[in-house]
């Protein structure tokens, strides 16, 4: 692990570069307007861990209401539970006798659920259970077409349901209808109609187990983009929204029904970066590139700077177009706070989090899971 | 830091996944061809650590003659340095007081170089380095053209030598040409003219320092795309390729003089994923994603399996499309060997290398400089 960017107590000009910086009151405002929408609707909220992946940041959604995380992977749930956590759902299929092992273990010390899409995997899961005598809460994975896991919504869902019911030490626990794809579609219209499409297949599955006698307790989904539609449909009681907490490029190019950039989230989360070279007028470049900040939906964002844009990015640096005039006075050793492209990558890339206010640092958080990938 | 995937001593099939690999002896080779090369050359093989992070790897390369590493950050050389290297050039501009501290620091331990491409930057080195009582070795840095830093070949760079030789706490160490746009061009004659048109101005920035009596004791650069051009020109005497250790899909798509793919280095890095997820025939889901391979520049490929093509990459998982007729005995819990589409910052995704030989784990390497952005 490396060395922290910053100690409590510095002034944000003291923070070393390349960092990444979260703005607490920004933070604080996304967590309690998600919250607040949860309670409003009157379902649960489960914030997905796997965006943040620190259990500081897990806590403080918690206190907020939350009734546990999302986790994407053991070793991520590991993390959240040793941070803290007492309700993790891992959200995937797990496969392999060491990993089902250590889910039912941490069961020991945590409420854990989990995904199945076959029953072979079913199996493994109650033996695990059965072995550390615990209850595993198995949700059925629902697949929404496209290349991903899950079974058809439907018969294929009520057969694995039943197998689920049947097997001792686990519990169903009810639908996980994760759509994906639907999060980063564009246009606010077509958003809301794929969201709905997809609503209305759960609420088939849900009333299909209902009359075979397999009552659904939960269905959970629903991320950023689309957590509003799930959230009030009636259908979902639970929503697992990860990236509203600290937002990025790619959430901020999705439209709202005025056509406008989405704006009920802010970004909090920024690349604080150090201007390293400026010997010519068109360009600058800064100390962090794609192991500082992930490309893989979209370049990170000049915050707040008019005729800077972040161009091309080497493993270790970035390099920032300057418009035409528009670049007199930036120098050498000036910072710039990028907004990252993608969340969830970025800040897997990084050892801490600084977290500032008021142009303080108040905490430095570890990525508690960061690497988690087993 | 996340828990080790596997254990000394364990066949490969017991490899916890997703985790990076290493076929010990495809990288050995890997290496040993590099060392001849450049003793064949006559000319120094100083490897970039930026590819690898792992001081067992820079290790093995010194074995074999290297004379040091290069490496992109002051936190990565430290890693470096604390791993056993003795000679470590920072292969960029290094700005900010407390890294050009750190930097003068290190040089009390080890043989330390760096970069310059303005004037204020050398007397910040200079007076660190007399600060601590030591000589920091600097190089003028060429800008080879686009984005980027270095200051122009010619009389720029002649007056910055001059700025660093008159610059007390500093040996102005010649002149560094690192041509990155060019190891990527998939013709092998277009790559090679680009190299020689570059490396012909090199030669005459070099010629010109000499006829201002600077005399420039190196020059270095290249990368396992252009290596043999600049090691062959008699023009530079340093080499500082990194991939070529380990190899990826992108560098596997430049092609040589017959229009072949590329073959001298042998791709002796892997991502070991599982199938997750096997219920449609059309596709398979596997445990590792964007989390666990960079795709900012290629996305991974299926090693050896043919019909299976990694099309999809979520943050955790990847989509594997199974041609028709190709995936009749693929099935959950297979393990597929993933070729990595972007080598440096896969591996710094990773906390652990597994090493493996012969089918066995002989060593599982911590990513001594994971993270080092600082």
């Amino acid at each position: 692990m490396i060395r922290p960017p910053a100690r409590v107590g510095d002034e944000i000009d003291a923070i070393d570069t390349p960092a990444l910086v979260i703005d607490l009151s920004a933070l604080e405002r996304n967590l309690e307007r998600m919250a607040s929408f949860a309670e409003r609707a009157n379902i649960r909220l489960r914030p997905h861990a796997k965006t943040h992946k620190c259990a500081m940041i897990a806590r403080k959604q918690l206190a907020r209401g939350a009734v546990g995380v999302c986790c994407q992977k053991v070793s991520e749930a590991e993390a959240m539970v040793a941070g803290g956590v007492a309700d993790v759902l891992v959200s995937y299929e797990i496969v392999g006798e060491s990993k089902v092992t250590r889910l039912a273990a941490l069961a020991r010390d945590a409420h854990v659920s989990v995904l199945a899409d076959n029953p072979d995997q079913v199996e493994a899961y109650g033996a695990a259970a059965e072995r550390f005598d615990v209850l595993l809460s198995v949700f059925v994975d629902l697949h929404t077409g496209g290349i991903g896991a899950g079974v058809e919504p439907g018969l294929p869902a009520v057969d694995l349901a039943r197998k689920i019911v049947e097997t001792s030490g686990l519990r169903f626990a009810g639908i996980q209808a994760y759509q994906g794809s639907a999060q980063h579609i564009r246009s606010f219209g077509e958003r809301r109609e794929v969201s709905e499409a997809w609503i209305a297949k759960v609420a088939e599955t849900r009333d299909m187990l209902k009359k075979a006698g397999i009552p659904c307790e939960f269905v959970t989904g629903a991320g950023t983009g689309t957590y509003a539609f799930e959230g009030g449909s009636g259908v979902f009681n639970e929503i697992q929204p990860g990236s509203y907490a600290v937002m990025d490029v790619d959430y901020g190019l999705n439209l709202d029904e005025k056509r406008e950039p989405v704006s009920e989230f802010e970004n909090s989360l920024f690349i604080l970066s150090t201007v390293m070279s400026r010997n010519f007028g068109g360009f600058a470049v800064v100390d962090a590139g794609v192991k500082a900040g992930n490309i893989d939906q979209a370049m990170p964002k000049v915050w707040k700077r008019e005729g800077l844009e972040y161009v091309r990015a080497s493993d270790e640096h970035g390099g920032i177009q300057v418009a035409e005039g528009m670049g007199g006075n930036l120098k050498t050793g000036d910072r710039l706070w990028l907004i990252p492209g993608h969340c969830d990558p970025t800040i897997n890339l990084h050892d801490w989090i600084v977290a500032v206010r008021a142009g303080v640092v108040e905490a430095v958080w570890p990525v508690t899971a960061r690497g988690a990938v087993l």
